[in-house]
């Protein structure tokens, strides 16, 4: 069994939970292995594409839509799969039907009718509860998505792993921005370049967060790529997040398409500055705001970047711990952890980032990319 | 007013409502004219993005994340924009109470303390109706999904206009298929080339749902870009649906990298031709399932293709009127729909898809591509 879903066992015995209904993708894949893709949106022939229960006493079992169910499925040893019928066309769509039946008789064969049920009830759609209820009036539900994003702050060596592959396409994307970005090309052709290197990296589509902006739009901080052409002495601001079978990487850096100022080389080095002393404080016992502090002290001639300095990465691109003011969780080994200090300017900004795993013994950087300013 | 508001009203005085409570990205933007990206799934940030409420003699409110209001926001006349507190760094996140707060302040301003609202049961999280019911325990939820589906199936003119310009980047995809399809290309290459064409043309990124395969793999009807290299000889099926501000384009095409065979250029031919004998069938009075048995009959003398023959698109890529052996929804002057005849045989498949609107006067085809077998 993982570390992960021995710690949420524990937490379930703590609170009296006789178990955990869980459909949000991070969740289902951080507790089962399973994971589907959402860059298209919801389908219309599904209800959800997935359903995690696990019970307290009894295993767990995955309910996805069959047709889901023609990708390979691999999950974790012990947990049972079962189908509902999702997409027809010879019959009338009845994928809500088959849904909540499904549901109900795993509740059924799990003898379960009474206790308490963890939900994510951010997330579940009310027609399940609604309907669950009307079978299983005694049955209590309690909302646990706040808890479970705690949970999942700590991760296993098997999801750093994922996580430092997708770290890997990312640092493979800001590769191709040094390489590929040239005055005259558009913002939207250089993203066409970076973003096939990262694919065929990973050898399929992947769901991909990326400011991708140049010229006077870095002061901003970010923003999609536009048919903007880029210039000569622009700075191009690059932050990519890439998920590869549901796990997310991040890393960002800025360039200038030229000879940058002494006075401009001099805010890249501090804020590269700032981000190694940020991820050279992420060791077991610091709080989280302590993080933050030290790399907004290091910047503190500048005006102070209007947003997070770091946040956590998993199943999810930002989770616990948010390296934020105002965050006094400790920082534990496993803890996945970017940092992306910055300087906005009023014609420019200029932001870099790292991803590094909290150890005992030291920080692990898992981007492996050069911050550079200049190609 | 639109249309489309217009049966919804009326559906709502049908059913006793007192108004309704939209949370789809579908139905918020079919009626209220907001839209969200969502290629990158939910954020951790937001409980939703939005929220619609639609009054039955109040007037229409729309409750927005306010890190989305960021973007420049357009609605139809008449809807008042409120905001709640979503991303924030300097103090804990607290979206989810201020979600709440403003949606519950939105009822007790409007004096909705009681009465019957329609909402998605199948997508509005458990904890919006579990707060609702809580602040408001004499107000009936009613789920009302499958019945707005079906409203929305008739298209305003400003929708087909939207429609149109979606089918339009899908049109340009096409004609980047034969432009740049080679042996020795990869799937993924084409892919970029094809996807960045279609950016460009909308000048930013756009959610796309494609099929884009070769070789032995057309036989399976669809599937995402490999890295696969394109060989002499392969067919490359292309099925593309691009989304542009929330409206979706649909279009398909097939062609062979050389010299077809005259059994190919047969089929191909056959299947181009039940495409234009369902498209002839696009009038209103027609049941649904008659344009579906139209095609299938044409191809009849082929093993029969295991899917849809059709669907109704618009704020979704899939929906009614489904073009399929069941359904006998009668063909109204705009619904825009798009029809998908294919021949699959065991080494290789052929599909062509157009979308068109019935009109009274007869199909208006909404694809401008002229559906060809080689380059």
């Amino acid at each position: 069994m993982t570390e992960r879903k021995k710690r949420l066992d524990l937490f379930g015995k703590s609170k009296g939970l006789n178990g955990f209904l869980l459909t949000s993708p991070s969740n289902i894949l951080s507790y089962s292995g399973y994971w589907y893709d959402f860059q298209t949106g919801a389908s219309p022939f599904q209800l959800l594409p997935a359903v995690l229960f696990i019970s307290a006493d009894q295993g767990a079992s995955l309910l996805l839509a069959d047709n889901e169910e023609s990708k390979s499925v691999s999950v974790h040893e012990g947990i049972t799969i079962k189908l509902y019928s999702s997409y027809s066309y010879r019959e009338p769509l009845m994928f809500r039907e088959s849904f909540l039946s499904e549901l109900t008789d795993g509740f059924e064969t799990m003898k379960i009718k009474t206790g308490r049920i963890g939900i994510e009830g951010d997330h579940i759609p009310n027609v399940v509860i609604q309907k669950l209820s009307e079978v299983f009036p005694s049955i209590e539900w309690i909302n646990v998505d706040q808890d479970i994003a705690v949970l999942r702050a700590i991760k296993d060596e098997d999801e750093i792993e994922s996580i430092k592959l997708a770290a890997n396409l990312a640092d493979i994307g800001q590769e191709a921005v040094l390489k590929y970005a040239a005055p005259g090309m558009t913002e939207l052709e250089l993203f066409s370049k970076v973003r096939l290197e990262m694919e065929t990296a990973a050898g399929a589509r992947i769901p991909l967060m990326a400011d991708l902006i140049s010229g006077a739009a870095t002061a901003t901080g970010g923003g999609n790529p536009r048919t903007k052409k880029m210039e000569k002495n622009d700075f191009v601001l690059s932050d990519f997040t890439p998920c590869l079978n549901g796990y997310w990487g991040d890393s960002c850096n800025t360039i200038v398409l030229g000879q940058p100022s002494s006075g401009q080389q001099e805010i890249f080095e501090s804020v590269k500055d700032a981000l190694d002393i940020g991820v050279k404080a992420l060791v077991p016992g610091n709080e989280a705001r302590e993080v933050d502090r030290l790399m907004r002290g290091r910047l503190d001639m500048y005006e102070e970047f209007g947003h997070h300095g770091g946040h956590g990465v998993g199943t999810c691109y930002h989770e616990e711990p948010r390296i934020v003011p105002y965050n006094k969780m400790i920082l534990e080994p496993g803890m996945v952890i970017a940092l992306e200090p910055a300087v906005y300017k009023e014609k420019f900004g200029i932001r870099v980032e790292h991803l590094a795993v909290v150890r005992t013994g030291g920080p692990q950087i898992l981007t492996k990319f050069n911050h550079r300013f200049s190609q």
